[in-house]
């Protein structure tokens, strides 16, 4: 696709566009074209609008949310600025993708705190690359007392859970971690044993 | 997706990055939380290569491919300005994607013309709508003898094309069509009868 048969900057835009997630050069490719020869208008206001996220948005400082720069230079996101929002409960999750799942189930009405990585001893990460001390600060300022660790269900995850317990515990909190079992509409039938022997394991009295 | 979590100037890019042809909401989503969160080179990069190609890349003059806008203002693509193309080869194409793939098979050594559109009476596009002026205008400007029409064998298809070996017969010049029949590396077990029956149709005497 790089033959001089395609204006040089078009190719340029295609390898930029290649590097999003997922995206291979074909669909690329079908991106590049559709703002040059279609969307037009999109492609400038892409432009513009692309230019001012990469100045004005970055992570929240106090918990790794997406968030606006503010005029003071700090940036503070929606979660941590509302005041309505319960301070002393804090939902731990690895990414902010899961940050947004777990504000869309419209049960979380603590803060959170985004980790960016989960413990992974075979990709050598350790405790030392996690923001722990930051955790800590968080926990400490806001006098959370229940933080919820909704890391995902996976090997790293129930890792990193035990982690957090670990290092908050000590410090008196109390750290919780969301259930894992089978899912809402899911088959017995086709749940895999690991996640029928967790909904066995986490079952719990129906009060009658 | 549009809560106050989110910072507006990220929704605004979800959305415009959700017109990109086969993107939803959900994958758009992820384009945006990779630019913003890991990706700010590419943020960057992509935001600036976009604006230049809004202003710089526009379709050609003469055939419709993309071409970067020259000094003069005018826009030629590689394929019309390279010399070595044999000019007395046009070969007819839907898209600008199809020029690619008829460029990337190596054989065309003449040039294009992108019709932009196909004759479909359904979707209300007839003769009118075509670029059939430009077409002739570009045949007898060059000097054409034969015109390939490498329109798709669809319905839609093989009507351009019929139009096509009209409006240019009448005028002498040679119209041919792109064989249809069983792809390489294809199965006649799998094949549709009307790609077999196109096969043995334009079937060809084998020289020993």
């Amino acid at each position: 696709m790089s033959s001089p048969l395609l204006p040089d900057g078009l190719t340029r835009v295609l390898h930029l566009l290649a590097r999003l997630p997922g995206v291979g050069e074909k669909t690329a490719a079908r991106f590049a074209l559709y703002l040059v020869a279609d969307g037009r208008d999109t492609c400038r206001a892409l432009a513009r609008e692309l230019e001012a996220l990469a100045q004005n948005v970055r992570l929240c400082d106090q918990c790794g949310n997406l968030a606006e720069v503010g005029q003071d230079g700090r940036a503070v996101c929606g979660v941590c600025r509302d005041s309505r929002r319960d301070a002393s409960v804090l939902c731990v999750v690895a990414k902010i993708q899961d940050l947004l799942a777990v504000e869309r189930s419209g049960v979380m009405r603590g803060r959170y705190f985004v980790l960016g990585r989960l413990l992974s001893p075979l990709d050598g990460i350790g405790p030392e690359e996690l923001p722990l001390a930051q955790l800590v600060h968080r926990v400490e300022q806001d006098g959370v007392s229940e933080v919820i660790v909704a890391t995902p269900p996976s090997v790293d995850g129930e890792a990193t859970a035990l982690l957090l317990a670990r290092e908050l515990g000590r410090r008196g909190i109390v750290v919780s971690r969301i259930a894992s079992g089978v899912p809402h509409g899911g088959d017995l039938e086709y749940a895999d044993q690991i996640t029928l022997g967790r909904a066995i394991d986490g079952r719990r009295k129906i009060e009658s």
